[in-house]
């Protein structure tokens, strides 16, 4: 096994965080919201509380191996709101980029390997030869799957309207446009196909402007998950998780199996502990998630 | 919730199966195998044996929540085989179809949610409208998902080499022409689209001509998962799971990540109990799994 | 050769139609538009004029082949319109659907030939075997194609919204939606894909509510083109054709290369002689073109 | 009108070259192919001779507009094999690159624009956003085409099997790989996203190796169509036109309606004056058609 990352002393940060949804409903509709915190050792949740309007039950799940966490009910015709808020005191793990390798598929533990594979949004399959051609030759490690997200950021545009719910990496590849999603989506893409591990996260983002559910992804590296944000918009140390999945499709903020129409949307986050505006990029690698405990693989 | 499945007598049938796969390695590969059959309560192993030659050393793993079987394996160039032979015995669950029902949206557990989602070849989303207008319509139940497959069978040809490994099930269903992958595919994919939960089944399948790794699907109704075998081909009363997943890509018999060319692949499966050859296929509704726990939902 | 249709006496009928279009230009625009009826010997032109505010110098191009109007401006920013009025006399030769046959490709012109070939948005390659399975079996001739126009009609909604500039047949097929252009690339791809030549024809539409530019096709059978209306929306025996071409892309009514934002659009079209108010859409078959001369072919 | 670009002293080479096919017959089928040189003013016909076994009769057709020469046959069961060999005097006009510029849409001629337009193979509107990021600001001229050729050169890999008949351009810019197909289809596509005209050219290449029938393309800048050749691997002085179209589709050697197999395949070109063998590519800006009369256009 490689030798493990230079790492650099935690941060903890502490944030206020929720957002505020409605919608109206015209027929009945089962919705899954996913816009609660994950549930995570490095993710402390101080206090929480989600309401809805009307108060309807909710059907509760977490997955068993991410975390997530998703609410599920049956709403019948009429308004629906959605009110989530809360505390969390974020451990943000650093290390030095430079000394963080890329780990061989032939040592990478079988669990892992999944996030090879190609998903409904993430074609690497079709972007093996691209990935290639573009990324194959340079240095590996950390420092790859950055150039990455600097070629997609120089690369792809910026622009709301670009893409929809069924937009493929290699269709923002050829559109050059997109917002965070087909951004974090074309990272991981580009990942997988060259053996690297990838996956998508949903996150609150300290930092966005303006506010918005974050789209990011994270790569597997020398035995641990670390944070890029292709648009280079949030800042990795300000990343509060919701989901993690394989790619949009697991972890949208809300799901719904009827009809309805939104009719309103705010996300927010601040600091909660007095600590500084953010005022640049962190360059450091993140990681937000305690190492996988892999305790299927032998 | 609804009532349960008028349920027929078991079925206990044993089987002998196998394979044996050759591999001409041109560069350091590695190989992730999945020929085991699955752990199942309802399938039940008398004897077992998987050898490699050359012996090397492989690394084993074991979803914990389908019960798929990897087995990993770092292979240097040179001829690699792989031989595998079991007698298992399996409890066939039936019921009569008549009696088995959708679940509503509303009332699914919120575990089984992710298989109505898009996958990479699954693209239930883009089927949606096409789906909705063929099928929408029928009666709802384990017939609707019987007359799905029974579309598929009359609109889409069997034929070897109509499709690749980046086939998608609408581009099976414009080209009216695919193989047991791309059926089970495109099944998977309307079932999706039309509410109803679903996944690709890889399995040993008695019956089929010639003897090959069959895909089938589950869809889940009335708080089961049944199997479904669009293409016709194979006894549902004789279907040996190996793997299940979202789709192809996650339960492929063999993914390798070097350079290799496959030189041999033989597979089998027969009676081991002196029952009767196979004569027609069965048209009860058959399920092989018991039902799921749903430990993370309340 | 096939013995020649059964005509049926040729109908005259005069029409008054017309555009108004308008558009706000933000940067140098070179506009071609499509609008005028086409040179026909069969649609006689009583008077026409076109204008424009301002008064810009226009450029203008006939077709060789199809007779085809094109009308190039190049325009600094500020308001454009468009008016555009005439009064023509429509020849509309019919004949006995049942008598009219398909000629086989042997026996095809060769400068019939290029329509059998795919084009942008008419991908009869890729549905090939899609439509061999559901209209190869029909017995051949103008019923076949009739039937193809009520297939259309029946498994495709018509729905504004539903596809962009950049829809191509297939999707169209997936998508099960589309408006008049849609339906008529989906017609001239299913006759193609069959060994029928086919094209696709913009035209003023008598009946058509709202009044719009409509989209139809034509299939080459007997040594004639015959029109096709897929939508079933307008009347054959009102179609004024504009233009005619391999898809849409050669016969946009308007085609602009530079920055403008469409601010109003009227098309019109009324009978100019006193003749009845449409009531019902014929049956007969109809053909606005006299016979081609294939001049070229030996 | 732009300034005439410098010319250059015409070249006259003198070329001995054709081709031999043959196929088995498998049912009735129509076979219509262009392999005869093209009808040029600066492409003489010392001699030509175009048999074939069994003497079958033959149609033929010119395209008025292309000049291009088609032969159609209708072919019973059995084998069938074609010869052709010509003669002919090639007079190449040339310029100095640096000279040739680009032709805004504004000032290009009616007949020209249809060669903006997207077509089946060569998909310009999915590729704009590419193509403007890519070479947008690229000097504009001779050199935008010829750098858009280095481009391709350098991304796409020469990799027989690597498409198929139905290959589209941006499927071509994604998997990184084609034939000279693929190639000049990709940089049509380009060209066209970029205002430039472009067409596809198939033509007997001098200095290719292995001989073949070879694809390239064409752009028109400063009032002529200039050749370009993305694969790098012909001589553009050496490169002798049978046909010209919107893209493969329209200039295919032989497309064939019927049931058939190619048996066998030969392409020949040498020169025919006893001039020097080819020793490097030509820098210089060919261009192998008088200047298009645009007739129409006023």
């Amino acid at each position: 096994m490689a030798p493990i990352p230079h790492q650099l002393p935690d941060i903890d940060v502490r944030f206020k965080l929720g957002c505020s949804l409605a919608y109206q409903v015209k027929a009945p509709t089962t919705f899954i919201f996913n816009v609660e915190v994950a549930h995570l050792k490095s993710l402390s949740i101080a206090s929480e509380i989600l309401t809805f309007a009307p108060d309807i039950d909710r059907r509760v799940y977490v997955t068993p191996d991410m975390k997530n966490r998703y609410i599920g009910l049956n709403v019948v015709p009429g308004p629906l709101s959605l009110e989530y808020n809360a505390e969390v005191e974020l451990t943000v793990h650093r290390a030095d980029p430079a000394t963080i390798n890329e780990t061989p598929v032939s040592e990478l533990p079988l669990d892992i390997l999944p996030f090879l594979l190609p998903s409904r949004f993430v074609s690497s399959d079709r972007l093996a030869a691209f990935a290639q051609a573009e990324f194959g030759h340079l240095p590996k490690g950390h420092r790859r799957v950055n150039d990455i997200c600097t070629w997609i950021n120089e690369h792809i545009a910026y622009q709301r309207g670009a893409s929809d719910g069924e937009t493929t990496a290699h269709e923002t590849l050829l559109k050059r446009a997109g917002v965070c999603r087909d951004f974090a989506h074309l990272g991981t893409a580009f990942c997988r196909a060259l053996g690297i591990p990838a996956r998508f996260v949903s996150a609150y983002a300290y930092g966005l402007v303006p506010a918005d559910f974050h789209a990011v992804f994270e790569a597997y590296l020398d035995g641990r998950w670390w944070l890029f944000d292709a648009t280079r918009q949030a800042h990795l140390d300000g990343l509060v998780r919701i989901g993690v999945g394989r790619d949009a499709a697991e972890i949208a903020f809300c799901t719904p199996y009827g009809e309805m129409e939104p009719t309103d949307m705010q996300i927010r986050i601040e600091r909660a502990d007095g600590g500084p505006e953010p005022t640049e990029r962190t360059v450091d690698a993140i990681s937000t998630e305690e190492p996988a405990p892999h305790a299927g693989a032998v």
